[in-house]
């Protein structure tokens, strides 16, 4: 075996990424090491290399970003009895404590101690070695490729806003925003059996989301929101202020929102006499929780294409502009590294 | 048999209430005839009389008031196999079209065409008699007083809001209100075995709450609702503007907001990152369904000590009176309007 | 307007079934005239043709048998609103009290008093008029076939299965049994997101469900349905003995196990220690309630290809053969009947 | 401080158990060291005092018994924040791996992994000191004994089967047994609102529930079971041969039935068209998850009065003592032991 060398994309101050030799990390118990394949850009990347922070996430010393990644076991650690060193797997970025009462409840993404790839002070995977805890590693089939693995985390988030929507074959799903997360859960819900309108105000997005098999689009600068129900639920990936109120009047007696979009305006305004007459529930999701045996089985039967999703890829010198071509273009929907 | 002679109890305009002779209700098929022994004066009774109108509903016509209402069957119409005559029943008066999508599934509170007592056009229970579908009088056990049963009608509002909440034994449940509503919200979550706490700016109020058997209150001109928790359900019957999001501040992770007090102010503030970062559900209620049995099963074990919420009792003719005591003191319960 | 002339297929004895002229049906209150356009043969329509009962249901009196139909709405009764003459509805055959607990709950399924047809003493839809509630006649879109309006019904036990099973995207579901109800259950769980297995020891029936697009089989003369999971969901649709048992062994922890398939021996045999230390749950099924929209949806969306289940279409004066092909043949999966 | 001693009472072979001294248990990362103030006698201790085995559990080296423990804090291992030394602590008795889909999913009883006190091989409570996860012990109120303290173990089984019987408040709810599962069930049952039938053959018991406040009770030799409801819920405790399926006969449409006692028989028999035809649910339970928060609040409350549930106490040594009184006397309910 050569020996190995680490190296990983580092954000040292907002708009400049450079690439730095690292240690390869040690393992703990029941931990792995995953030379990293593949990792997808997400806007949460892109904003904390403009911006050095999202909300009260401050980068404050040097970060690796990077959370939507997939690679190849090549070790593992102390107690570790697998995946054996070879496979493929997706990894689910975010270590819960696994001690409070969200963890033993199951609720782990609600963990006030989670570690989560890519949030200050966690460093994240643009990095060749990653070291991983065994069980936040899921293998994929072997006819899946490094880049869908990769998005799999991306897809987890569509999974969990299904979940919570309580999308049921044959009914109608409204999802507002036509970017990487509207997408998936767009395409989810579909996979799911319901009939699914995304909208958006960009034309070449909801052309992109035509493209990958949504059966509707609605294009809002043209079509009022309020006007596409009676939907059985709403999933509002766009953080756009008013939407999820405008959304609500979209909705069928019972129905369920589901807030996905984050916004730097905190206050949401919601019509407090429909969501009381129809009965109406409204919820919001944070990453989520065991959803990466479902994502994974969804991408590998093709009832989600993931492949589709990937615009361009870049290798791990080329981080920075990953991350500025992301930034760039909102038609793209992702952008992937290849830090190996 | 003394011939039957209906009387009832008419607003006819903004503050003026008097009683005249009706005739005595025809029964179409299933119906039965009631001859009204208590109603409770709710404060939708009360806005009606002061103001001939809530938001849409609007007072056109000489209205009969009273929903809370129980009585003893006097006749079976063509076709009602019971209650027998004789039978104390309570009455639940939305009577729904039982042909929509929502009252085949089971929602029959959101049919778009129930018809519900003293909501115009449809007239209420300050009469001596009226004439109810069958299905829709609920046998009540023999200690059960009339008052009692009258009351069976806003208790179902809180069974309901339980349901909605989720309570469950063990809990924290905030309810942000001391009034009927909020009474009977707590009163049913206390007999769901959740530790509660009832919330008000009245100390009245709140010793009126404490007599009750409410576990615990708190005053909201002194104690800070976002530090009451955490909670696991929070129920929120004022309709006070930013309270609910002043709740949701209280709940755990994955906890539920049931907003069930109304408001002129239509605006519902709510913060969006705490509802995300915490998955919070947040739901409105409107009326109830299913819930009369639970809610006299209730009130039968004495679980839920309906009788002491009945501060004071009135003849049809003295109805304006009951009217106006009930808005005059916000610190009475329930006054009750006695028809026969 | 030419003169309606109803024709009936009567079944007067076991084994015979004639043509006879019956009065066109005058309409109740809220009723609509439908002229029939296609009626599915359904197992319990074989099971009465030969046996003249099934369980504690007797055809004591002439019956006419079919309860899985669609047919153009003709004339609307007094109060009826919809849907407009013309219009291709598929039938919900079971109509309720409306009045009952279980229907105002929303179980109108369960409802004791629920009138459905062909089964006795209701007549069923081998007839070219046929009087039905408008709310249960459910319009569906114009690509659509009168063969696949009247495959709406059978697909909506399949429907319901899944809903009783929480069918999950990316689960593996179990189904057992290649008839006409297995393929539409696994047919839904397909168009739902699940990987399905559906099991038979038929090499036909199985082929034919590869045909559908069901993601795999296995034939239980030779794979070991315990060794078939973990799968989330079992839906059971043979009713074969001590099929149950062995499909709960194939569920993973927390799994839901739905038994669909009826049997004469009425003895259901299960593991208890399974059912405790994996905590499984399992339930039956009894026919379905609101289902329709979801089922017309996916079948109209493609998910779920109704037209490759018809095998054979009849004529009225046919329907003795049509009832003889379907038990004579069991790689059959569905016969028609065209009345007009 | 002086020097601890520890002690443990050990069975050796059925029927025989003596006190021998045993190292001070070290403490590895998050634990803590409690010093055992009480433990109750489980049944299963019994079982395995007088046959060596439950099932395939065989006692093939010396144990410890005991798994319904409390006890005070008396010193944190490495990493441990809590409770500080001098707490009391109900002791959650199964520690689960936190890395299996089960433990993530927080369904942590069925973790395949779980190490559960006093099940073999795996030492139990009676014992002077046990280490304990930090997160497996459960501060209790001051006013709380250590006998209730214990006693919450139990009480947690009790609000497990409730939980997963979905009781709601003013259904009925059937219980089969009055030893001691059976009471805590009726108990929280009856805490969470509902009306409450115990059953049993043995009037002592009966009586006993009846003293403990249960609402209801019924004699097995007397009353049918199957005539005993409409319920909503049965919560079966006694495994007893064909109890199960009688009770199912109990149940309102669409009820459910949680099937707690366990049975050397394990074949378990069911109707299956009453299953079918009225939607019931069947569900077995395994221990519990997440349940000690609202043990400790119910009993806190006094709305299930643990105390009263205890008949005689013993010290360790007299720990074989206490395990023959327990199996001796039916009506006991329950017998604990002071190891300190």
């Amino acid at each position: 075996m050569t020996e190995r060398v680490n190296l990983a994309a580092v954000l040292d101050r907002p708009g400049s990424v450079r690439v730095e030799e690292r240690p390869v990390p040690g393992l703990g118990p029941r931990e792995v090491l995953v030379e990293i394949a593949s990792v997808g850009v997400c806007g949460s990347d892109v904003h904390y290399f403009r911006e050095g922070r999202i909300g009260d996430f401050v980068v404050t010393a040097p970060l690796v970003l990077g959370h939507e990644a997939s690679g190849r076991v090549v070790e593992l650690g102390p107690g570790a009895s697998g995946p054996a060193p070879g496979t493929l797997v997706a990894i689910e970025p975010g270590v819960p404590c696994r001690h409070c009462d969200q963890c033993r409840a199951g609720r782990y993404n609600l963990c006030p101690d989670v570690r989560f790839l890519a949030t200050p002070p966690v460093d994240g995977a643009f990095t060749r070695y990653l070291a991983v805890p065994e069980d936040f590693c899921f293998p994929v089939p072997p006819a899946m490729s490094a880049d869908e693995a990769a998005l799999i985390e991306p897809l987890c988030v569509g999974v969990w806003a299904c979940r919570k929507a309580g999308v049921r074959p044959g009914e109608l799903v409204l999802v507002t925003g036509a970017g990487p997360i509207g997408l998936v859960a767009a395409l989810v819900a579909g996979a799911s059996g319901a009939h699914v309108t995304v909208c958006d105000v960009n034309p070449a997005r909801l052309q992109r989301a035509a493209d990958l098999g949504v059966a509707a689009t609605a294009d809002l600068r043209r079509d009022e929101l309020s006007q596409l129900g009676p939907a059985g639920s709403f999933i509002e990936c766009t953080g756009a202020d008013g939407l999820a109120g405008r959304g609500l009047a979209a909705l069928e007696p019972a129905g369920t929102a589901v807030l996905v979009g984050m916004s730097a305006q905190d206050e949401l305004r919601l019509p407090l006499s429909l969501l009381q007459t129809r009965e109406l529930v409204v919820t919001g999701t944070f990453r989520y929780a065991n959803c990466y045996p479902a994502a994974i089985a969804l991408a590998a039967s093709g009832a989600v294409p993931l492949r589709s999703l990937v615009d361009a890829a870049f290798g791990l010198t080329e981080a920075q502009e990953a991350l500025q071509a992301t930034g760039h273009d909102p038609a793209l929907v992702k952008v992937v590294v290849h830090p190996s």
